[in-house]
């Protein structure tokens, strides 16, 4: 066990003490880990949009003051009761939502009547866990309904369990995935949330056929790491939509092959994609969150075959509408939360992806940031300069 | 060769002279088979839903004189230049859409990565075909634009294809099934069409687990062939959903276990199946073609895993509505036609299904009348009576 084991660890983290307001770095306490909590020291750590949206608390009920972060890499310092796969100095990610491995969602697989129950058939199906599912409310551990956080004895909220803008953070040890100590965190972190997002909509939900052709939704880094899942399917085009045109270059590293911008256009954009493709796309993957990406995302694949892949997360009041003729034209229309990955299953195999150089990581990293400057990080995405920034603690 | 090859045939036929009146028995000439066509004696023919929502023609382009029936088993009586794989002789099912082998929709297969490439994963994904594809305005031959039926001279009409209310018909040899000649032709002439479209509806496209609860909406025989389907499978709960609470008697046959009337209910019927399910059924299979059933089946089946296949037919002006949360939520919403079998390829083995005895047909048939009571077979229909009624051919 380290020496800090057991004991309150007093370090840095950047404190959102109110909504939109810029991060103070600040001295923290944080309390040991208790029964299936691990607690990690934070290497690095990158800012994604999620972050941003609950941190401008914009139409929702704000918890403050609170810790955000969830894509991140780091170290097991010591762990809590019970936890028996995790043990200090495995090296880790932590993930914004849980496998309990447990509930009928952690236990559920794929059915498609193969059979010889290859690893492909064997596939996961459900990562929507009971126990440990997303809960953007929740400022507090589930084990005893308190945060681990503190300043001078006023308690500081959690963010969906992970809290990583901290040199140390308390985490369910159901939401850590331990992986190949050999892997550069640096950049492997970025896996935590959006990259794995989008590879996994296309290779996990979407799976394009070699050859065939994929329409990509909005080219943010969600968007363009399902552009990288399609061209590590080895997909023939790659068309990428988006509002803005300049995407398109930074697109290309992607294997974005062609950029289709609605704007240019005086019909639909379905339409536009299915006189391009002699009748629609192969398979598309929706990343913006925007209702008429979405509809237009189902709309243009081919019948027959196509289907389509909800990525992007909707608005309250949105309502997907379409002719049903379109699903009874054997269209298929699916949604996935975190591409489908069972976070501490699935992800040491994405970062096997990243070692053995058949997924790019680097061109996703375009700032880097001692954390410090944490704050620079914020302003980059709020100006939608570059992907991922990251944020190297201890600096 | 048959001594009527190349000849014109005079036989039996059963009219539609005009919408919705009785047809009348009538004595057609029967030109010979085209390229790439084969004329067949029809032994046995049942009706279908859609034979009478074209003979009604309501809101439709109505096309008459016409010759109806899709469903029906027979005998190759000649082969057109150009037929390599049918003769004389051959035991038959025409099927209303076809099967070219050329087109990409008949050359697609289901793409889902598998190691080993086994028979389920090569099984076919769209059976729309290019050329063959149904087409319910035309009323005559591909080949050359015209009818090959006649009476004293005036055309008659086609339907879908194959018109087998007739003794004998014409029909496009990628529209033909061969099938073993030891299946009773009494039997597996249903498999023309509703029967298929219902049993594959749910083995081709929802394909339950074992063990699994699937939802069936509405509870004619397009239904009661999907919960067939669900019986074959190994479902656990076959939950039967239809306005006519009459229904389920027969449907206990099938293997529906469990009944459920939306007008029992003050709730939405997706919701009184979530609470039946522990949060909603593993697959379910939409038969009716009414808009709010398919809302109400895709919002039924459970998040992480559920699959809603929609089959039934909608109107023109129908907009499915959703919010899309249910499709981020990874529920899949997909449709079929057909049950996604492709008519040559396919239907033989769904005929060796019944001859070992794993899907009953028998159950399906309630009723069976002489060709020269033909209008009996609409009556019960439009009463609602029984499931389908056999048209034995000659008598």
């Amino acid at each position: 066990m380290s020496s800090t084991a057991g004991q309150v660890i007093c370090c840095k983290a950047a404190v959102a003490w109110e909504a939109g307001k810029p991060l103070v770095i600040e001295e923290v306490e944080v309390a040991p880990p208790q029964a299936m909590e691990v607690r990690l020291k934070i290497l690095f750590t990158s800012l994604c949009h999620t972050d941003v949206y609950f941190w401008e608390a914009k139409g929702q009920t704000p918890l403050f003051p609170r810790i955000f972060g969830h894509e991140a890499g780091g170290i097991v310092e010591s762990a809590g009761e019970g936890v028996t796969d995790l043990k200090p100095g495995d090296h880790v990610l932590p993930v914004f939502t849980g496998e309990c491995k447990e509930c009928r969602h952690c236990k559920s697989e794929e059915s498609n009547m193969c059979d010889l129950e290859c690893r492909h058939c064997k596939s996961e199906e459900s990562n929507m866990c009971d126990l440990l599912r997303i809960n953007t409310d929740r400022g507090v551990m589930l084990n005893d309904g308190k945060s681990r956080f503190s300043i001078r004895g006023q308690p500081i909220y959690h963010f969906v369990g992970t809290s990583t803008f901290s040199e140390y953070t308390v985490v369910h040890a159901g939401c850590v995935a331990k992986i190949n100590p050999a892997a550069p965190l640096d950049k492997v972190c970025v896996l935590s949330c959006g990259i794995s997002t989008g590879l996994g909509a296309t290779l996990n939900v979407a799976k394009p056929k070699k050859g065939s052709s994929v329409a990509i939704f909005g080219l943010g880094a969600v968007g363009l790491a399902a552009a990288e899942g399609a061209r590590i399917a080895g997909a023939s085009r790659i068309i990428g939509v988006d509002l803005n045109s300049k995407r398109f270059d930074e697109a290309k590293k992607f294997g974005v092959s062609e950029l289709v911008n609605p704007k240019d256009h005086d019909k639909p954009v379905q339409e536009v994609i299915a006189e391009m493709t002699n009748g629609g796309v192969d398979r598309s993957v929706e990343c913006t969150g925007s209702i008429n990406a979405m509809i237009s995302a189902f709309e243009c694949v081919h019948d027959g075959w196509g289907v389509a892949v909800l990525v992007g997360v909707p608005n309250k009041d949105d309502s997907f509408k379409t002719h049903p003729m379109n699903v009874l034209n054997e269209k298929t229309l699916k949604g996935t939360f975190f591409g489908n990955y069972k976070p501490r299953s699935d992800l040491p195999s994405v970062v096997e992806k990243y070692m053995n150089k058949e997924l790019e990581l680097e061109k996703f990293i375009t700032h880097e940031v001692p954390f410090s400057e944490i704050n620079k990080a914020f302003e980059y995405m709020l100006s939608g300069a570059g992907l991922r920034c990251i944020i190297r603690m201890g600096a």
